[in-house]
Protein backbone atom coordinates (compact mmCIF):
# COMPACT_ATOMS: atom_id res chain seq x y z
CA UNK A 1 0.00 0.00 0.00
CA UNK A 2 1.21 3.49 -0.89
CA UNK A 3 1.39 5.77 2.15
CA UNK A 4 -1.05 8.32 2.07
CA UNK A 5 0.08 11.66 4.14
CA UNK A 6 -3.61 12.59 4.14
CA UNK A 7 -4.63 9.77 7.28
CA UNK A 8 -5.68 10.82 10.53
CA UNK A 9 -2.47 10.16 12.05
CA UNK A 10 -0.01 12.25 10.00
CA UNK A 11 -2.40 15.12 10.70
CA UNK A 12 -1.69 14.26 14.29
CA UNK A 13 1.60 14.53 14.07
CA UNK A 14 1.40 17.86 12.15
CA UNK A 15 -0.66 19.52 14.65
CA UNK A 16 -3.61 19.47 12.69
CA UNK A 17 -5.64 17.26 14.89
CA UNK A 18 -5.20 17.44 18.31
CA UNK A 19 -4.38 14.50 20.58
CA UNK A 20 -4.53 13.64 24.38
CA UNK A 21 -0.33 13.21 24.11
CA UNK A 22 1.44 10.56 26.62
CA UNK A 23 5.03 11.48 25.06
CA UNK A 24 6.84 12.46 22.31
CA UNK A 25 10.64 12.65 20.74
CA UNK A 26 12.24 12.74 17.37
CA UNK A 27 11.01 9.22 16.44
CA UNK A 28 7.46 8.27 18.15
CA UNK A 29 4.26 10.42 19.32
CA UNK A 30 2.45 8.80 21.91
CA UNK A 31 -1.14 9.13 23.48
CA UNK A 32 -4.64 7.64 24.24
CA UNK A 33 -6.87 6.11 21.94
CA UNK A 34 -9.98 7.32 21.75
CA UNK A 35 -12.18 4.32 21.59
CA UNK A 36 -10.05 2.04 24.36
CA UNK A 37 -9.85 -1.91 24.29
CA UNK A 38 -8.78 -2.14 27.56
CA UNK A 39 -8.54 -0.04 30.52
CA UNK A 40 -5.73 1.88 29.33
CA UNK A 41 -4.85 1.96 25.84
CA UNK A 42 -2.43 4.32 24.05
CA UNK A 43 -1.13 4.25 20.56
CA UNK A 44 2.27 5.07 19.54
CA UNK A 45 2.75 6.03 16.05
CA UNK A 46 6.06 6.76 14.67
CA UNK A 47 6.94 9.91 12.73
CA UNK A 48 8.21 8.06 9.72
CA UNK A 49 5.61 8.23 7.04
CA UNK A 50 5.28 4.44 6.53
CA UNK A 51 2.30 2.41 6.34
CA UNK A 52 2.78 -0.48 8.79
CA UNK A 53 5.32 -2.60 10.79
CA UNK A 54 6.75 -4.11 7.44
CA UNK A 55 6.97 -0.67 5.72
CA UNK A 56 8.94 0.88 8.41
CA UNK A 57 12.08 -1.68 8.68
CA UNK A 58 12.34 -2.43 4.86
CA UNK A 59 12.45 1.63 4.95
CA UNK A 60 14.28 2.58 8.12
CA UNK A 61 17.94 2.79 9.62
CA UNK A 62 19.31 0.54 12.83
CA UNK A 63 18.77 3.71 15.03
CA UNK A 64 15.62 4.87 13.46
CA UNK A 65 14.01 1.53 14.15
CA UNK A 66 15.88 1.21 17.92
CA UNK A 67 14.65 4.79 18.18
CA UNK A 68 11.07 3.82 18.13
CA UNK A 69 11.24 0.77 19.55
CA UNK A 70 12.44 2.62 22.69
CA UNK A 71 9.46 5.35 22.32
CA UNK A 72 7.33 2.60 23.29
CA UNK A 73 9.14 0.69 26.05
CA UNK A 74 8.93 4.44 27.35
CA UNK A 75 5.18 5.19 26.95
CA UNK A 76 4.60 2.21 28.42
CA UNK A 77 7.19 3.16 31.82
CA UNK A 78 4.82 6.64 31.52
CA UNK A 79 1.75 4.76 31.76
CA UNK A 80 3.03 2.46 34.79
CA UNK A 81 2.56 -0.82 33.06
CA UNK A 82 5.48 -2.72 33.75
CA UNK A 83 4.78 -4.01 36.46
CA UNK A 84 1.12 -5.50 35.97
CA UNK A 85 2.28 -6.44 32.61
CA UNK A 86 0.71 -4.79 28.62
CA UNK A 87 0.46 -6.31 25.56
CA UNK A 88 2.09 -4.34 21.97
CA UNK A 89 -0.28 -5.27 18.93
CA UNK A 90 0.69 -3.68 15.06
CA UNK A 91 -1.81 -4.55 12.61
CA UNK A 92 -0.87 -4.61 9.16
CA UNK A 93 -3.34 -4.92 6.19
CA UNK A 94 -6.76 -6.23 6.03
CA UNK A 95 -7.24 -9.03 7.67
CA UNK A 96 -5.61 -7.69 10.60
CA UNK A 97 -8.44 -5.02 11.36
CA UNK A 98 -6.28 -2.00 10.84
CA UNK A 99 -7.53 0.95 10.14
CA UNK A 100 -5.28 3.97 9.95
CA UNK A 101 -2.48 3.48 7.29
CA UNK A 102 0.29 4.69 9.55
CA UNK A 103 2.51 3.16 11.73
CA UNK A 104 1.31 2.44 15.25
CA UNK A 105 1.45 0.37 17.59
CA UNK A 106 -1.77 -0.52 20.61
CA UNK A 107 -0.52 -0.77 23.87
CA UNK A 108 -2.61 -2.24 25.92
CA UNK A 109 -2.80 -2.90 30.10
CA UNK A 110 -4.11 -2.06 33.28
CA UNK A 111 -6.08 -4.95 33.51
CA UNK A 112 -5.94 -8.93 32.88
CA UNK A 113 -6.27 -8.58 28.94
CA UNK A 114 -8.01 -11.81 27.18
CA UNK A 115 -6.20 -14.43 25.49
CA UNK A 116 -8.82 -15.57 23.87
CA UNK A 117 -7.25 -14.54 20.49
CA UNK A 118 -4.32 -12.68 21.65
CA UNK B 1 11.96 -10.54 36.04
CA UNK B 2 15.20 -12.24 36.14
CA UNK B 3 15.88 -14.22 32.97
CA UNK B 4 15.77 -18.23 33.24
CA UNK B 5 17.41 -20.35 30.53
CA UNK B 6 15.48 -23.16 31.50
CA UNK B 7 12.19 -21.86 29.56
CA UNK B 8 11.04 -23.56 26.65
CA UNK B 9 11.90 -21.44 24.17
CA UNK B 10 15.80 -21.40 25.43
CA UNK B 11 15.18 -25.41 25.17
CA UNK B 12 14.02 -25.30 21.45
CA UNK B 13 16.73 -22.85 20.77
CA UNK B 14 19.94 -24.87 22.05
CA UNK B 15 17.97 -27.86 19.90
CA UNK B 16 16.53 -29.68 23.00
CA UNK B 17 13.03 -29.37 22.17
CA UNK B 18 12.21 -29.80 18.69
CA UNK B 19 9.80 -27.16 17.07
CA UNK B 20 8.35 -27.26 13.55
CA UNK B 21 10.73 -24.33 11.99
CA UNK B 22 9.82 -21.76 9.50
CA UNK B 23 12.97 -19.54 9.75
CA UNK B 24 16.57 -18.95 11.59
CA UNK B 25 19.11 -17.05 11.37
CA UNK B 26 21.50 -15.20 13.93
CA UNK B 27 18.81 -13.02 15.72
CA UNK B 28 15.52 -15.18 15.92
CA UNK B 29 14.20 -18.37 15.56
CA UNK B 30 10.85 -18.74 13.67
CA UNK B 31 8.43 -21.87 14.41
CA UNK B 32 4.50 -22.54 14.39
CA UNK B 33 2.52 -22.11 17.54
CA UNK B 34 1.55 -25.59 18.80
CA UNK B 35 -2.04 -24.08 19.65
CA UNK B 36 -2.45 -21.70 17.16
CA UNK B 37 -4.90 -19.25 17.60
CA UNK B 38 -5.75 -18.26 14.00
CA UNK B 39 -5.45 -20.27 10.76
CA UNK B 40 -1.58 -19.25 10.77
CA UNK B 41 -0.23 -18.99 13.66
CA UNK B 42 3.69 -18.26 14.37
CA UNK B 43 6.15 -17.74 16.97
CA UNK B 44 9.58 -15.56 16.22
CA UNK B 45 11.71 -15.99 19.26
CA UNK B 46 14.73 -14.00 20.07
CA UNK B 47 18.16 -15.46 20.01
CA UNK B 48 19.15 -12.66 22.61
CA UNK B 49 18.00 -14.46 26.37
CA UNK B 50 15.84 -11.86 27.53
CA UNK B 51 12.65 -11.86 29.32
CA UNK B 52 10.21 -9.61 26.66
CA UNK B 53 9.81 -6.71 24.29
CA UNK B 54 11.73 -3.86 27.26
CA UNK B 55 14.13 -6.13 28.42
CA UNK B 56 15.67 -6.60 24.39
CA UNK B 57 15.47 -2.99 23.93
CA UNK B 58 17.27 -2.36 26.99
CA UNK B 59 19.79 -4.58 26.46
CA UNK B 60 20.20 -4.74 23.02
CA UNK B 61 22.21 -2.61 20.74
CA UNK B 62 20.60 -1.43 17.07
CA UNK B 63 21.86 -3.67 15.13
CA UNK B 64 20.44 -6.52 17.16
CA UNK B 65 17.08 -4.74 17.56
CA UNK B 66 16.92 -4.48 13.64
CA UNK B 67 18.11 -8.00 13.22
CA UNK B 68 15.63 -9.40 15.46
CA UNK B 69 12.44 -6.94 13.66
CA UNK B 70 14.22 -7.81 10.35
CA UNK B 71 13.32 -11.87 10.86
CA UNK B 72 9.71 -10.99 12.09
CA UNK B 73 8.97 -9.42 8.66
CA UNK B 74 10.96 -11.91 6.78
CA UNK B 75 8.88 -14.53 8.30
CA UNK B 76 5.33 -13.41 7.50
CA UNK B 77 6.99 -13.17 4.02
CA UNK B 78 7.86 -16.70 4.01
CA UNK B 79 4.20 -17.40 5.62
CA UNK B 80 2.94 -15.23 2.67
CA UNK B 81 0.71 -13.11 5.00
CA UNK B 82 1.89 -9.48 3.85
CA UNK B 83 -0.89 -9.02 0.93
CA UNK B 84 -3.53 -10.70 3.38
CA UNK B 85 -2.42 -8.93 6.15
CA UNK B 86 -1.38 -10.45 9.53
CA UNK B 87 -0.98 -8.85 13.64
CA UNK B 88 1.98 -9.01 15.49
CA UNK B 89 1.54 -9.78 19.49
CA UNK B 90 4.32 -8.92 22.23
CA UNK B 91 2.93 -9.81 25.68
CA UNK B 92 4.98 -8.90 28.84
CA UNK B 93 4.08 -10.03 32.11
CA UNK B 94 1.20 -10.51 33.80
CA UNK B 95 -1.67 -9.19 32.88
CA UNK B 96 -0.76 -9.48 28.76
CA UNK B 97 -0.99 -13.66 29.59
CA UNK B 98 2.42 -13.89 28.43
CA UNK B 99 3.10 -17.82 28.98
CA UNK B 100 7.23 -18.47 28.31
CA UNK B 101 9.38 -15.74 29.88
CA UNK B 102 11.80 -15.11 26.33
CA UNK B 103 10.88 -12.94 24.66
CA UNK B 104 8.46 -13.73 21.14
CA UNK B 105 6.08 -12.02 19.01
CA UNK B 106 2.98 -14.00 17.94
CA UNK B 107 2.37 -13.55 14.20
CA UNK B 108 -1.28 -14.51 13.54
CA UNK B 109 -3.01 -14.23 9.64
CA UNK B 110 -4.31 -16.27 7.47
CA UNK B 111 -7.63 -15.39 8.18
CA UNK B 112 -9.94 -12.21 8.81
CA UNK B 113 -8.89 -11.45 12.76
CA UNK B 114 -11.28 -10.37 15.40
CA UNK B 115 -10.51 -7.18 16.63
CA UNK B 116 -12.71 -7.31 19.54
CA UNK B 117 -9.83 -6.90 22.20
CA UNK B 118 -7.36 -6.29 19.23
Amino acid sequence: MEYNANNVFAKIIRGEIPCNKIYEDDYALAFYDIAPKAKIHALVIAKAMVVDFADFIEHSTADEIEGYMRAIVKTAEILDLPEGGYRLVFNSGPNSGQEVPHLHVHILGGEKLSTSNL
